[in-house]
């Protein structure tokens, strides 16, 4: 369970608690306001060694550094169309990817929740069902139904053949990093938002779900288009010796 | 949701909102520590009407009146082996039970949970299933849980035909108060534990879920049954006259 920017040091105790329940230990917190702290202590009631072994980290790349599959909370549908699980639809495939390699559940601050950034790095967009006029779950209520929801799903789960071994976090970062840059390069952004662009490509990769070979593949076509434009820049600037670089 | 002897108010507004996400307004306190609080409205944080119209009783009984079907929560199976259910097991005879009449769920005390008392009052027993080393979820945690249940359930829900039309908990509760009274007069008592007997029909007749008119046949059997006694009692005291009357 990965905390981001957590305000209250209660919640992040109870979330503890709420996670010992359902027998999960591996508690990240992204940039905590206040931690380690007395109020956390008392609300995790016999979870302080979750709060004792907790990993604090200053960003949700290295929170995430390792993990292949993460579920990110959405409070509601953001402004890019894209698909939102029910916690139950969501486990199977968290489950199944957990067989192999380390998985996370991304929770955003109590105010305001995940930014766009922070989901945009997840495979898996979730929101609690709840009522529309009043859907703010507290951020230990909500940690406490996914890890009910994981609980009585891993209690029927059946391990299944699994074809792909998707990359790790840090290389699909890597991947996006580079093709942000190579768009950039090319002149691809000055007819679209860079921003809105980068989380529709994320996407776009997250159902994909790359393997490290394929990801080594498409940063080598990367490789590529940057040299061919900057072959291209070259032999323009040579053949117009008159207009200015920039 | 009835919340039975809650110890800490802060738990009673994490309730109340864990309640209001899930598009539930009834909440019912049975004898409550602290109760109208600061901290419970601190925690409520938007659910305060719930804590407004929040309805404060001295026993179960009052706060199940007029109740056909209530869920009881329970951290563990106890001494008398009877059926406990998973939450998304107990979902659907709940949701069909609350087509017509009141339904309520019943949580017990932060420390101890339930007496067995309470959940002798109850239809169904239900268990959160979680860790075996640490299975105590918050009480407000636990309320989160079933209120998320029942909303999933509920959005997939399809009412059926209801055959039988259950009777309400007073009349349950007066069957019980009549049987035990009448078992104690024809001393069926004196080769059996009276307690343990009595949440072993309180089960049976949970389980059979009797309308009002097959409680007013039970009664009325019973009643029999006593002036029968009454009738047998005072025919021997008149052949034995010198048999001491207690």
């Amino acid at each position: 369970m990965v905390l981001s920017h957590t305000t209250h040091p209660g919640n992040i105790g109870a979330a503890a608690r709420a996670m010992k329940t359902m027998g999960l230990r591996q508690l990240y917190l992204i940039n905590p306001r206040h931690f380690p702290d007395a109020q956390a202590d008392a609300m995790a009631a016999g979870a302080d060694d979750l709060l004792r072994n907790a990993v604090v980290c200053s960003s949700v790349d290295e929170a995430l550094h390792g993990v292949v599959f993460t579920v990110a909370m959405t409070a509601r549908r953001r402004d890019i169309s894209i698909e939102v699980k029910t916690p139950r639809e969501a486990m199977p495939e968290l489950l199944q990817q957990a067989e192999r390699q380390p998985v996370a559940m991304l929770f955003g601050t109590e105010m305001s929740g995940l930014t766009n950034e922070e989901t945009g790095k997840a495979q898996a967009l979730v929101n609690i069902p709840a009522d529309t006029d009043f859907s703010s779950l507290n951020l230990a209520a909500a940690v406490q139904v996914m890890a009910y929801e994981l609980n009585v799903a891993a209690q029927s789960y059946t391990p299944s053949a699994q074809e792909i071994l998707p990359a790790p976090h840090e290389q699909l970062e890597g991947l996006y990093a580079h093709l942000e840059r190579t768009l950039s390069e090319i002149g691809f952004f000055t007819t679209q938002n860079p921003a809105r662009l980068m989380q529709r490509l994320r996407r776009l990769y997250a159902r994909a779900r790359p393997e490290q070979e394929e990801i080594n593949i498409l940063r080598g076509i990367l490789s590529v288009t940057t040299e061919y434009n900057a072959r291209l820049k070259s032999r323009y600037l040579e053949e117009h010796p008159d207009v200015q670089q920039n």
